[in-house]
């Protein structure tokens, strides 16, 4: 049953964050193997599986908390990552953070928006906001 | 021209936070009153009348950057107003802040769902969850 | 299985947290049962259920964290309870808040403090420290 | 010696935060009176009793740092009184506090914002800034 | 309007941060050229231009908001240098940091001040107290 | 006097940090010399020479205040090797860290567990677990 739990979040993990995720997961091997298998588990297996909100806004919610947490920079370069994986446009990844600011003021967004800037560049794609604002 | 960009965030401020949003300015008035100015110019007349990401969407992300933050009670209990006012449900908003124990840990998303709690019980709705975990 | 990490948890929690756990749950059951149940399996139930270290040692670690990350006054209520009933006595729970200050500044070890003052004053027992710095 | 800087920290924080100061210390007679003695000897008797920087812009420094951290209200409340007490005015000290906007967002301003607004309605004085933004 | 927001934004960000505060607003001209925009208009057009504080008491507050928040050396590094660009001495700005540590604690103030010492390093100015606490 | 704090202070920092403390003393030298007294004088000679709790029990508290505090990796760093020369195994160290999960998540929990490998690895102890959750 906690295979069944760990498949589950295996899938979903793979599903949402790809290869960023098995980094993390990898990287724990040697020092803390048990904190990978939560991770898996509990985060993914768990929350992420659940319903009532779909993968892209779920991801909306996890940019925020992490620019709003500050100091997350690794995590969010996976999560940048992953909302791109699960079909959100480099325009909306970057308006999620940007929305942040009235609420965590502009370091920790532009701390966020620079990890942006990197995955959006190291993916090949284009963010570029033409001037949207009202 | 500031007149413009006050109009637009304070019809805005009117149609997500309503009465709450309003009461917040209305406290400012004898201590800071440019600080009820900036709120809506800036707050609502700049970042929420952007386009890219939709009224509901920008609420989810908002009360993940509360939630994530700590001690901003007040603040959570006006956003999960407009959450609804918007046309997030009850399940979705707790749902939302659910979401968030993975980043910020369970005491922070225990406060907010406490906040949750309490204006939704306000506003004589239900937000039950049946178990919908996977 | 899930009933295992549940079982384990619930068993756990009262013989940590006690009554203040099994409101925290209570509380849940109307709003986000879910979460409740994530409280019971994951923190209790996986978290600590672990070996390596002690009840004790946990709940320092726990009053630490939670001073560490301000405005989890209600949690720390509940931690400061639960680390009287695990054998810490009410000096030491004193003292590891104070062991804080150097990190985190006198502001959130006053804040911390003072919810100490009150669960101890409520337990009946005395926690006054001769002066027994060096 | 200890004396010494238990003395000059004394008259120091009865200087800055007068009664509001000692209240706090009062408090903390029965529970951790140590801890008292840290805030007289190393607060006030090694920081605020440094030169280089005068009281107001000790009190300026104060302010953000406790606005900018969140959940300090009961400290915010003691230092507002203390930045009017060194001669800082009402419309300084909410200037001070909206100056956190851009690093910090409007909740934990308008947190802070609301103690001051209390603390300045209580000591009679009017802080009603005109329309001063350019 | 905007222009006129703008244009004194820009002038005020020239006259504090000069060449690190242009090199932030570049930064963000492809991937989200908005965000600048409102750094000059909000942050630098509405706030650093208001009166009742002059720019030197704005960077005092600056200072140790980013230095509370944790996490922002980036805009710290572009802190100390507009701090010393409007007349603070290296000194003032390492005392304000140090201010900080009955606040915030030790290692925050310690992340503050090995920024300081790059940038004054680079300035070629020399910031070494005198031993002048009391 | 002060000299007796200073002493009793060094001899408590060379006895818990070792070089790693010596050489945070030594960084601020020409920056400023009297926060790395103060940090011997008050850090070391007040608060970790007190009694009540034993060095390993401070190591754990000050591991949590670190980790929950975010942003602090330096300081981590310094404190893991702290936590191995009191007696504390890697293992204990790594389980501390985790322990701080369901308090303030996996991305800070993350970032401590990176500096332990780092520590750890170049100390050239092993902290394998192995998976001994229940």
């Amino acid at each position: 049953m906690t295979n069944e739990r760990y498949k589950r979040g295996w899938d979903k993990l793979m599903q949402i964050d790809g290869e960023g995720g098995e980094r993390v997961i990898e990287s724990l091997k040697e020092i803390a193997p048990d904190l990978g298998t939560y991770i898996v588990e509990f985060a993914f297996g768990d929350i992420y599986s659940r319903d009532t909100l779909d993968a892209r806004q779920r991801q909306l919610i996890t940019l925020a908390a992490l620019t709003a947490q500050g100091g997350c920079e690794p995590q969010l370069g996976v999560h940048i990552n992953a909302s791109l994986n699960v079909g959100l446009t480099p325009r909306e990844v970057v308006e999620a953070i940007m929305h942040c600011v009235p609420y965590v003021g502009f370091p920790k967004v532009l701390n966020a928006i620079s990890v942006a800037k990197d995955v959006i560049a190291k993916r090949g794609v284009s963010a570029k906001q033409e001037s949207c604002g009202p």
